[in-house]
């Protein structure tokens, strides 16, 4: 059955291309996918964080947090608000 | 058809969760992944600089880097032969 992922970003360039490219590229048997856009959805801030989430874009897989790249870190994404 | 993709890593344990959790969820029908051991298989070395991996694991996805989290820099690899 396939498992929850979820990545987050932020809508910066380096973001945007580790989600077509990466995010989803994930096997749909083994991986659904959701995208969150912190920026846009602050009150997922704090879960993203509680994964372990430093930087975005990230994908949180299992629920452990694989940075992808760095395009900006979560302390800029929660400054931007 | 399927892409190829390169994951390179120096078989560190952030490596070998990388390439557990992330290489091997990638969808079948998009890429093909080749799992590469800098350490044990230092003649591509210069081929993993030259696609742009500056640390390891790493993921090659269409010619561009992917860099999962952070186990060592390619300068440690290349430093530890």
């Amino acid at each position: 059955m396939a498992q929850k992922a979820v990545f987050y970003h932020a809508g910066c360039p380096v973001c945007v291309d580790a989600e077509q490219r990466l995010a989803h590229a994930l096997d749909p048997a083994s991986y659904t996918v959701e995208i969150v856009h912190l920026g846009n959805d602050r009150g997922r801030i704090a879960e993203a964080e509680a994964a372990g989430v430093k930087s975005v874009p990230a994908l949180v897989l299992d629920g452990l947090p694989y940075h992808i790249n760095f395009g900006a870190s979560l302390a800029d994404v929660k400054g931007a608000g």
